[in-house]
């Protein structure tokens, strides 16, 4: 049993899952965007790892990071919490703090939320958001020829993640990037918004399951696939790879949890946008490949298979 | 520590918890609802006592329920799951056909949501619905003098619980009656909104956690208190608490998860509001009280403790 499975099982149920949020009308003029997150201790994070008020952090910026790439501006957030009998108030204040904080980033308040008992610690976070009509970015608008971006570097919160379990021989600058970019990560809202508001911006995803698994299902629901000419590698990701002697390039297409958006963008319009990018934000938008009409993906003249994270396999 | 100790703790970080729903605004002439629930297994139900289609059907009711408090109109649900290692794919499409069942029923679509692992089976949902600004109810609309009613008897969801614990002598149609309640519990949405028409209705919210507690935080969220005059007990719940030798009213004012509106009405409008009520439902409107001004929830003449459900209590 692995996630498309159970998706699969689902799915006779539901409505268009499928985007980072969904979307509904709460008036003419208006698109409103919701997304959820469940987060389970020793599944989706661990202790060890970071601090609670990473944890809330992260939980918070994961859901914001979702409705990033729809080109949604967060709203309001509900946050449920299950609580295992051990929990002190200030672990809690702690968790809170974090998902306050990154809350506060973006403008959204928290309005609400519940409470139950639980025997790992679960954090279930819905964020609501707001989008101009015109301004929706899905999975789905993209064709052959689209030149495919990615908002930063990769790899930096997977050489993280590893970092908190093993050292590796890296300058302390790049242990302090790595880590941070895993425990702190800084959803792409603004970029987001900015790059939705373009007509030349044709589809749009975050990158929270690692590049090759995430370029899979974004040209899949453009109903083609992609070629890889480049991966745009984080320099702690590339200091910690090629410390252990891997392929940086493949080690950042496999790294989760990077939060940057994967955007497609009409071939014509790809260095206007990018140059308008780089001035607003003072980052590069990166080039990463195209969209192609032969379906999957291929870097290196091979096929890329998925290797990002499914919490159902294995 | 108990539940009020962390909602204490958390309150600095969050804006309004308080009510069944949190409410924006997405343009002028719209107001949005939206409400969050979490559900775990052995601590929020058990598989003893009811089918998984029973469990996704009672998650989804208490959310629908507490949009129905509001006024609000439901309009989609995400639903995050947390699944043990040992879930198969038919008891996930068991749970799902019972949120789904309960979703349709009030016209609400299933638009996303979340997978992860989890140690006990876990199901987060939010609900989303609209509601007209003019008819928006809070548990803060009260004063002393309204009459305080409730849209149906309470008590069978208790009877039913326990019923599944321990038989009782009574009637197989009662036994029928108090399963049904416990397990596929009819949220009260068309009576919400039916009432949140009405100007005269001051104040409304949902009766989950018991009469008495529940009481007690309308007549708080009132700044004032109430008086019980008499508590309108269903038929299964009467025979079940008289076959263990208990008071029949007091054993309804304790129990839980009926999910029947409380609602406070102008005094001059109760008979009224109440003919057009049984008019258009077919059921009564029943009379269980009044707001006073001294705080506190009085019932024969001495306070009422809380007597209602806290996960974090003992």
């Amino acid at each position: 049993m692995n996630e498309e499975a159970i998706l699969d099982a689902i799915r006779p149920f539901t409505v268009g899952i499928g985007d980072d949020a969904a979307l509904w009308q709460p008036s003419r003029s208006h698109r409103s965007a919701i997304s959820s997150d469940m987060l389970v201790e020793d599944v989706d994070f661990t202790r060890n790892a970071m601090s609670l008020e990473d944890v809330g952090w992260r939980s918070m910026a994961a859901n914001v990071s979702d409705l990033a790439a729809m080109g949604a501006r967060p709203v309001l957030a509900t946050v449920a919490l299950g609580l295992p009998k051990e929990t002190s108030l200030d672990e809690i204040r702690e968790l809170y703090g974090g998902l306050a904080r990154c809350a506060a980033r973006s403008k959204l308040a928290i309005v609400g939320g519940d409470l139950s008992r639980a025997v790992a610690l679960t954090i279930a976070i819905t964020v609501v958001g707001e989008v101009r009509p015109s301004n929706v970015k899905t999975r789905a608008g993209g064709r052959p020829g689209d030149v495919l971006a990615v908002t930063g570097p990769l790899g930096a919160a997977r050489a993280g993640l590893e970092l908190t379990r093993q050292s590796a021989a890296i300058g302390d600058d790049l242990v302090v990037e790595a880590l941070r970019a895993f425990r702190h990560p800084q959803p792409r809202d603004r970029e987001g918004r900015f790059l939705a508001a373009s007509a030349n911006v044709a589809a749009m995803m975050d990158c929270s399951d690692g590049l090759s698994t995430d370029l899979s299902r974004l040209a899949a629901g453009c109903g083609c696939g992609a070629e890889v000419e480049s991966v745009p590698v984080a320099p702690s990701a590339r200091a910690f790879a090629e410390a252990r002697g891997e392929d940086a390039a493949r080690f950042a297409l496999a790294g989760g949890e990077d939060f940057e958006l994967i955007v497609a963008i009409r071939p014509r319009a790809f260095r206007h946008v990018a140059m308008r990018y780089v001035r607003r934000f003072n980052r590069e938008l990166l080039r990463v490949g195209v969209l192609r009409s032969a379906r999957g993906v291929i870097y290196e003249g091979t096929p890329l298979g998925r290797a990002g994270w499914d919490h159902f396999e294995g």
